[in-house]
């Protein structure tokens, strides 16, 4: 299902909404976070008054929540449930005013927002590296459109390119979990870590979990059959792999806003 | 693999092990707890002292554990290493002096014993009717051989045909993970069922999960297919249908003991 977004290319002038911030037509170095903020207003365009908006997690989609809040404090929105992906998100939308739900409440979303760690040329994601991947994955596979903002230097070649590929596996022996994950992988490189605290002890997702980062040292191919791989090993909850899930991407880079389509 | 069982069918004179209940030639009311401790103690034979066990959990596993138990007491079986199943079982192996450890520890189990709800004419099992179907699938997955221990009332034309197959899920939106099982498998009239206590409170799994229990009016089919259908759900964590995983299945009947190996 496509989004109502009209594709751009980069080189193209872009006519952002009135109260994004501007792009100068004249060459100006943006920051990564505010390529992250013309993203993510230009996704909020796309929230109608009385949607169920999924509300992402992390630097990028933190702008979209901001936003959201703005316009429904200016009257330019109303009747918006949002559904949050994560603690962290439900505690700024909380402080923000916008009124919350849940999927078991709201079990249909119309449109979800949300960031990305990697972006591949079919916009197969990676995502996860902050934590919340479960949650992100229930609430925007439930999601009619489904919206990724990034800044270009999300762009990979292949899911894994830039680093991690996190799994959510259960406590339960999950050293076990880890050796089984990087044999699986062994085909590609793959190095298993245990995602841990600076003090050594294991990160614990919002769900109690533990992640296992997977490094690939190539592609591993076809991201179905390793999807499929990896959810059959019992200890292993998700990943971080969204594969076919995303309607559009919107990237912000230093020439302008692209909108690319699920093909 | 095959395990070294010979098989027997129902009808021929058994063998019994001289420590073993003996079963009479004379017709005589066996209890189910007697068929079941039959099987248990048959599969037990199969212990060799230097092996890494995993310990089943359940009514039929708990006679196998109380069965090891005495022979390390008796010296009959030396350097055993069990790897228990649940907290229950944990419990019960540990209160009576058997060496335990876990999969991050011994990666390889040797052997495992554990009852099942359900035996179907492939040796396809489910299990986790009692709540523990994770740790479960996880020790018996790493397992070289893995003995299914049953009284004859668990044989079933096709999986799910007597009761639940249960699901573990995550706790975040379970209604919400319920409702998508229910729907994949409409087509075989799934009711699924959210676990509760007399309380009415959620059942919580030792990994602190909710079971999801499946009903099914008909047979499911493909059980691969409807394996990986579930898997992909992303509030899934594991399902209780074990799949090719048991090497053999000891049969405790009115006639005797069976054992069926994997074909």
């Amino acid at each position: 299902m496509a989004v109502p977004c009209t594709p751009f290319i980069a080189s193209e002038n872009l006519s952002t909404p009135s109260s994004a911030p501007s792009l100068s037509p004249s060459p100006v170095i943006l920051s990564q976070d505010e390529l992250k903020k013309i993203a993510a207003y230009k996704a909020v365009e796309f929230v109608q008054s009385g949607m169920v908006v999924g509300l992402g997690t992390g630097s990028t989609a933190k702008h979209a929540v901001d936003r959201i809040a703005d316009l429904l404090n200016q009257g330019k929105l109303k009747d918006i449930v949002g559904i949050p992906t994560s603690k962290q998100t439900h505690q700024q939308a909380s402080s923000l005013g916008i009124p919350l739900s849940d999927l078991d409440t709201h079990p249909t979303v119309d449109l979800a927002i949300d960031g990305a760690d990697e972006v591949d040329p079919d916009l197969n994601l990676v995502k996860g590296r902050g934590g919340s991947l479960l949650r992100e994955k229930m609430i925007e596979g439930a999601a009619r459109k489904f919206v990724v903002i990034v800044d270009e230097s999300k762009w990979v070649p292949y899911v894994g390119a830039s680093g991690a590929m996190p799994v959510e596996v259960v406590p339960f022996c999950s050293k076990y979990t880890q050796d089984c994950l990087q044999k699986i992988f062994e085909y590609a490189g793959c190095v298993a870590e245990l995602r841990t605290l600076s003090g050594g002890q294991p990160f614990l997702t919002d769900n109690g979990n533990h992640i296992v980062n997977l490094f690939f040292k190539s592609d591993v191919g076809d991201l179905r059959a390793a999807s499929d791989a990896i959810h059959r090993l019992p200890g292993v909850i998700e990943h971080g792999m969204f594969i076919g899930m995303a309607t559009a991407v919107i990237v912000a880079g230093e020439s302008g806003v692209t909108v690319k389509n699920k093909p």
